[in-house]
């Protein structure tokens, strides 16, 4: 299997790297269990290539169709395509976003479309895709009102996979992801990049704000969780999908207060002295705006599953992510 | 006002700027009632121009930005967006659905973006958005899973004109149309093509092809009522519609026999002598797959109305189109 990573230098793109090399096998679109040749990581930066002479990496610029016709030829079998500007950041430049959540989506399709091999493609889209008046549980049938230009992008995008797809283009299916959480390192400009800060943050020694009331509830999906699907969405057999090969991942339902909670719980109730009140309506209006929950049956009845309790995400960040000796 | 109708040229166009011109006022952004003083109609055919010196005609290709840019400009108050390749003209020729659906549809917003004087867009959608597993009657909530490329790039078309609309930069209403019959002149390569030419081709003396089966249910519009929604749908008022520019206009859901017993009622038994019944998979993959009636509830609360039974559909054809002495 030879397969590309968009976004390949990213949080989600460098775990999923790390784990295909671990597996070292992927199924191709017959079925056939076949060994990874070869993991082609993109990005705007250099990815880090694990010191394993799989890894190919490849820094430039997505929505550069010629950069495209490059990197994806008749022997690439599996497209992974995380690339994409964050809500905040598509929010507060149209332009950028309509640019690198559609455009460069739309020359990848096209570029396969030409080649006329049909490889299998992963697109990871949203909870953002979803808004204005929802029911309190989002159905598989709920219609898409997106509030965000990324959310209608990452809608744009599911469309596309699907025709695409359905005319024999690609072999797609769209994976909707929850709030990934928790995610390591800096904050980023998503939307909802504080959901990760409220954990993250006290755990490092600093502070984190909170833009959003502690009732707000959220639709979230650890890091572990979101690789283990993306790389079980890629298995599926594109007949288990039927007319839509969109999947709404499992999430767990948790209010921001409910978070915190579990932060003390797992890591000490000082910590939450660590979080600062500060309501931002930018993000009010974006994330609150998103489902706090959606129907996962169809999801379990293809085998994705997601994560069980909060705290047991808050102990899996500590396991996987924080230094040593930083809980203080 | 200053409006431009793209596909000015076609049938829906000429009916709506010969309607235009007899009414002499729209509505602008402020609610302010305003005289018409220039209808653009834009095709890549030149359009018929009434004689009215209101009237000025471009002949062009609607996806091409050197075009838009020059028949766009900030006097232009009112864009009525119809042009387009039909479904099964864009299931064939995937290219040109994608450039006249999709970016002729882009372009256009984003030439109104650029001008940043927020004319008022009304933009044609269609039953083709709705597939697959859909409920007897569809609701305004239902999820959109289009099986068919011109379903596809209008849905998108639907998340584009709401998300400009969001940001300031249009003020866009999407009109979801049900399928317009009885339409007159010759067929075209719409995959619905046979449903006005059910009635037409008969009642002009000629054979009618039926490609689906007696029971298969159509939701239908005549193009009276589609033209005065069109026309009404540009009057309301940008925040009668919340944050989704969207509205699912009335039909009326009629099974082909019914259609055909409608059509003898009113012009002879003896017509119905002239459907051959011939059925055409990809036509009824398509056409089978659009919702059979949606809820009409929002449409009516904003004054949108449809048409009250068949039977006066069939009569106003035979009024407003029929040449003369043509029944036989």
């Amino acid at each position: 299997m030879n397969v590309m990573i968009t976004g390949g230098a990213g949080f989600l793109g460098q775990r999923l790297a790390r784990r295909l090399l671990e597996l070292g096998y992927l199924t191709d679109s017959n079925g056939s269990k076949r060994a990874i040749d070869r993991i082609l990581l993109v990005d705007v930066v250099p990815a880090h290539d694990f010191g394993d002479p799989r890894v190919v990496t490849v820094a430039g610029d997505i929505a550069d169709a010629a950069l495209l016709h490059d990197v994806i030829d008749t022997q690439t079998t599996s497209i992974f395509h995380l690339a994409a500007v964050v809500s905040g950041q598509a929010e507060a430049d149209f332009e950028l976003g309509m640019r690198i959540n559609l455009d460069a989506s739309r020359q990848l399709l096209d570029r396969c479309r030409r080649l006329g091999h049909r490889p299998k493609i992963v697109f990871t889209s949203s909870v953002a895709v979803y808004g204005g008046q929802l029911p309190a549980i989002v159905q598989d049938s709920t219609a898409l009102n997106p509030q965000s230009s990324y959310g209608m992008q990452k809608a744009i995008g599911e469309l596309l996979l699907n025709d695409y797809s359905r005319k024999g283009f690609v072999d797609g299916r769209v994976l909707r992801l929850p709030t990934i959480c928790v995610r390591p390192g800096k904050p980023n400009k998503a939307a909802s990049s504080f959901v990760s800060g409220l954990i993250r943050e006290p755990l490092n020694g600093k502070e984190a704000v909170c833009p959003v009331a502690p009732d707000t509830r959220l639709w979230l999906l650890s890091p572990r969780s979101a690789i283990e699907c993306l790389i079980a969405g890629h298995e599926l057999a594109a007949a288990s999908l039927g007319s839509n090969r969109i999947v709404n991942l499992p999430g767990i339902s948790v209010k921001v207060e409910d978070m915190l909670a579990a932060l003390a719980r797992v890591a000490g109730p000082e910590l939450i002295k660590r979080i600062r009140w500060e309501r931002d309506p930018m993000v009010e209006r974006i994330v609150g705006g998103w489902p706090g929950a959606w129907n996962v049956a169809a999801a379990h009845a293809l085998g994705l599953l997601g994560d069980t309790d909060f705290d047991s995400i808050v102990r899996a960040y500590i396991e996987d992510d924080l230094e040593p000796n930083t809980v203080s």
